[in-house]
């Protein structure tokens, strides 16, 4: 690991800052997304989402909870958890004021930070479903009552605000209640853990902002008192709350997959800022196999609905499968964290594919829907939900505008507001681009030479990303490109027009290509990837899929998508001897026009399918098929035209 | 529907009386059976499954409720269905004491009734979890309450009683609590249902032992309710308690299976007592569509763990198949009256299937163990579970002696207790084999003339059934047996010797040969039905088994099982060109000893797999195979010998 510079600024708008790692983060201040996919997301959330959010929250009681007097206690409305839907709003809040500041934001930031103050107790405890007159005792059910998660975003809340703006009455908030937290379940507290991790990045990250070197600890003491079933029994087990062992002794993710991923989060920023490189290790060792043996193709995580839970090894069944928005959105909390410490680009491949796959099927084209859940297939039309019903629990419905446990929006809206700091990073003398998509980085060198980019690209639809250098002072630096996975040695590369190698031993290895030289402004390299569709074939474990293909492009998964079921896709039957092919109906003008209605088109067989009594027989199956061309569509695209039957993976002839 | 004569015995231990219908019921008293699969499991009900319920229900204080003062109330233990547990060990009681009558076990259950008694209110209304001091209000959670449900258990159990020993306290508890129904959810009471369907088969059959048409008017009442959404909103939907759509207008069954089912029991019920043939169309159609459509290969229902339901159509993974015990006993009682209204075979082949593969299955060696849920594919080793500890809520685990929500126990005690009356049922002149083995059969024509068979047979380890005449006096009759569907064309007959036609449409559209003849006692019929293992193959549209196979033998259905995980079952590959084999290892005489253990065997090979980082790639995958024979055992058998993994349908070469 290389130590890096602890940048001095504390703001700047960098979601983490480890104090050191193979990269440098940079923040809302040096990257800048100035255009394509991601900018029409960002633009969504700072003009729909964030209001839309607030609508909801006082319309259902949620931010309400924090003005209540004593007497109206046992009225408080809505799960245990609402207070971390609002903390986690005003951190998407914070990240969309660092990224294009309005006073109005600024303003209801400081408001709502007003009524958090106000809740407080005296002891800094802050929770509007415990310790109240007529309410359950504090940390009375600390599996279920979700009191340190609801700390946890309160902290990432001030964090984000701190980094944005500066210290405020939050971070005041957030430290108090941190300093609560500390006394109460210090070294000489309660070995027990809350039953959703949270708290432990949370506390992390503000021992960052504050050099509070007990925040550290405390994180540091959660981790080790979870895994000792110090929780009460229950039926979903103690790996539910990954309780079950201790945390330097699992070999995967497991249980609860946001539970999981946040625990795995703040034992990355443990390791990191204590030099643990055995926790280091044994959380990627988890990772690794989680997403060998544990992980759709669409990235999403967690099969099971009942539990919303990782299942066991190669239990990826596309039916139903939960993939759970938030799972995504702490996939790439953890990929990140990683991607610091250890440079390695595979896991800027994961959050590419969770990005793509994950968070921008979740999010609605209004900015006022969600998928709570991210199924791969789906065989009945999805229902439409009226505008002003909210769904009860959560679970596997349509992208509906509100849910009983709505964290979907929250984590969706902080994590795409903040987005252009996951873009790029740096080494001492090299800015990595990570992920591609028309931007601006512009930051100092460790020795303090100012240098930028600008990055202009009709990515993912095309393969082509063009990067001319915007500043520089002189002397050697090096730019670093990341070749993805999925493009294998088929990426080319010009700088000023001349091609240089990419590929190698050394290139393949790490996944990224750096080119390095005296850079003059104006200087352009064109990174070429291999966007054409392709056959994607899932592993024989995975049961769900045997037989079945999958058409990838580039970083998209597509999916067959019926409107209406006019098409019984049952019956489809792909040809995998003919290549998947860019449709050829949509003219370049179109395609200029809607650049991401893009779709792809394979050669496939309807099979007719006969009526049988009994779907178990003496033959295996299989009527007469009639030819036809499938029309493919970006699967984060699906389910927006309508009631619609869905799935990724064909079966093939 | 031909009308039969309603008999006029109402003991006789029918489980089913209707007073029409194709067959009529034969009960404990007219059928025994006398060796064999079922009678190793009848012993076992007798000799530990009824004590071990019931020093469970009395350490957990299940029982104890029904004891309890006004002021201890708050401290009743156990969920809000416990009642009916305790109703439904008291209704296996019966049926066992119907069987095999012993002194011990009719105090038994008097003194339960007893305690029944004690805990009725004057008004009738009987639960020990609402209405009391410091309690909910009656029915004031329609929803999940289970006050409706517990009373048609009770009610199950009286009836049970009243036909195995004639009309007692217990029926007289079971009245007034039918009474108090009637009184509060009558013509003028609130159009309101109960959130767990019950109470209508069991209103329905206590009409037939009381000839009270005011039962049956309630039960019909509560069909027509049903449907209207009068339950509240709920994320699970109405479709889990089946009130989504009036039952006449679904189409198939959904949401919870065990609701569903037992609800369209006392649709049936209904239906054959008022002579309302659309109903009973509408059921037979939606039993059809959940037969092709929502059903595992060993009969059992329903796939998903979150809410205990039916899948979409075709969604029947393997992987965490529910396929709860519980629904298979309801799947039975289903199947029972559509059997006894339209005498279609494939009733009672859908029996079978379930009864060998989904009730046998959960039962344990020593009657004292249980699988709440079927699973048809285990793919970690099966944990451990110690005798003293109850499992908390339901689920996909191990063989359990108790489990937080204990339905399995009742359920299967109460089937198998009784499991005779499902072995023969008659027309007129005809008495039909249902079930095979050994069984002595007496009964009485229509026209009052005595007849008797006995079956002897090593069903359903061989295929040969030998059925003689015991006794007869004169005239012609028929002998009818069940050709089951999975023996095709291939069954064989022969009468004194004779060999005798088994074929035709008539015999294969009804599933079922008639011999009528004039017998003599000692007249032999032999039916050999084609017991060889036989590859089965799924419709191509369950894509969760896409490319597999099953191996069946008759009823069975077979799986591969590796203690400890030695054989790693996600790398064998069958070779479906070579048909399998009984395993020729198990010698004859070893077969006779252990009949149940009999293998088969099938080739097939190990396939390699390689260590991937990312589970999908560009090619499809497939490692160097290595040959080898693979050793099948009966479905039901797994899980018995220690830890182990299981598959049923295993990938084709």
């Amino acid at each position: 690991m290389t130590v890096t510079a602890r940048p001095a600024d504390l703001t700047g708008g960098r979601p983490v800052v480890p104090s050191r790692g193979a990269l440098r983060p940079l923040g809302l201040a040096e990257v800048r997304i100035t255009g394509g996919f991601w900018s029409r997301r960002q633009h969504l959330i700072g003009s729909a989402t964030l209001d839309h959010g607030r609508v909801w929250m006082d319309k259902l009681g949620w931010t309400g909870s924090f003005l209540r007097d004593g007497d109206a206690n046992a009225d408080r409305r809505g799960r245990e958890f609402t207070d971390s839907e609002v903390y986690k709003l005003v951190e998407a809040m914070s990240w969309e004021n660092g990224r294009q500041p309005t006073p109005g934001r600024d303003r209801e930031i400081a408001e709502l930070t007003t009524l958090f103050a106000g809740a407080q107790a005296a002891d800094g405890y802050l929770h509007t479903a415990f310790g109240g007159p007529g309410q359950r005792a504090r940390y009375s059910d600390l599996s279920w009552g979700h009191e340190l998660y609801c700390t946890g975003h309160l902290l990432q809340a001030a964090v984000a605000r701190t980094r944005t703006t500066g210290g405020d009455d939050l971070l005041t908030v957030a430290q108090r209640a941190a300093d609560h937290v500390c006394e109460t379940f210090g070294p000489d507290g309660p070995a027990v853990v809350c039953g959703h991790p949270e708290i432990e990045p949370a506390l992390a990250e503000l021992a960052r902002v504050t050099s509070e070197q007990r925040y550290l600890d405390q994180a540091a003491l959660f981790l080790r008192r979870r895994g000792h079933r110090s929780l009460p029994p229950h039926q979903f087990g103690w790996s539910y709350f990954s309780d079950d062992v201790p945390i330097r002794q699992a070999h995967t993710f497991r249980g609860h997959a946001v539970r999981a991923l946040y625990l795995a989060a703040g034992a990355v920023d443990v390791a990191v800022e204590t030099g643990d490189d055995d926790l280091l290790g044994a959380i990627i060792e988890q990772f690794d196999h989680t997403l060998a043996r544990r992980t759709y193709l669409t990235g999403g995580m967690g099969s099971r609905h009942e539990d919303e839970a990782f299942g066991d090894d190669f239990v990826l069944p596309s039916d139903r499968a939960y993939s759970e928005t938030c799972a995504g959105v702490a996939t790439v909390m953890l990929a990140w964290r990683l991607l610091l410490a250890t440079g390695r680009s595979r896991y800027a491949d994961v959050i590419e594919r969770v990005l793509y796959n994950v968070v921008a099927t979740s999010l609605g084209d209004d900015g006022r829907s969600f998928f709570y859940a991210n199924t791969l297939h789906q065989r009945t039309p999805t229902a439409v939900v009226p505008d002003d019903q909210e769904q009860l629990g959560f679970g596997g419905g349509p992208r509906a505008p509100w849910f009983e446990v709505s964290c979907c929006l929250g984590n969706t809206a902080r994590l795409i507001a903040s987005l252009s700091a996951y873009f790029a990073a740096a080494t001492d003398d090299e800015v990595h681009l990570l992920q591609y998509g028309d931007a601006e980085v512009r930051t100092r060198l460790a020795d303090g030479r100012p240098v930028g980019l600008s990055v202009t690209t009709a990515y993912p639809d095309s393969g082509g990303v063009r990067i001319r250098v915007t500043e520089t002072s002189g002397g050697e630096w090096g730019v670093g490109l990341r070749l993805p996975n999925w493009a294998g040695s088929g990426a080319t590369l010009t700088v000023n027009g001349v091609p240089q190698p990419v590929s190698g031993d050394a290139v393949g290895s790490v996944g990224r290509v750096v080119v390095r030289r005296q850079f003059r402004a104006g200087d352009e390299i064109v990174l070429w990837l291999p966007i054409h569709p392709r056959f994607t074939h899932p592993d024989p474990r995975i049961d769900a899929v045997r037989d079945c293909v999958a058409v990838e492009r580039g970083p998209i998964v597509l999916c067959a998508e019926s409107l209406d079921a006019q098409l019984d896709l049952d019956r489809v039957r792909v040809d995998t001897a003919v290549l998947p092919a860019d449709y050829a109906a949509v003219s370049p003008a179109e395609h200029e026009k809607n650049p991401e209605q893009s779709t792809v088109s394979v050669s496939a067989v309807l099979e007719q399918t006969a009526p049988a009594a009994w779907p178990y027989g003496d033959a295996a199956a299989g009527g007469a098929r009639t030819p036809t061309t499938l029309r493919l569509i970006p699967y984060h695209r699906w389910g927006r035209q309508g009631p619609a039957t869905m799935r990724i993976w064909l079966p093939k002839t």
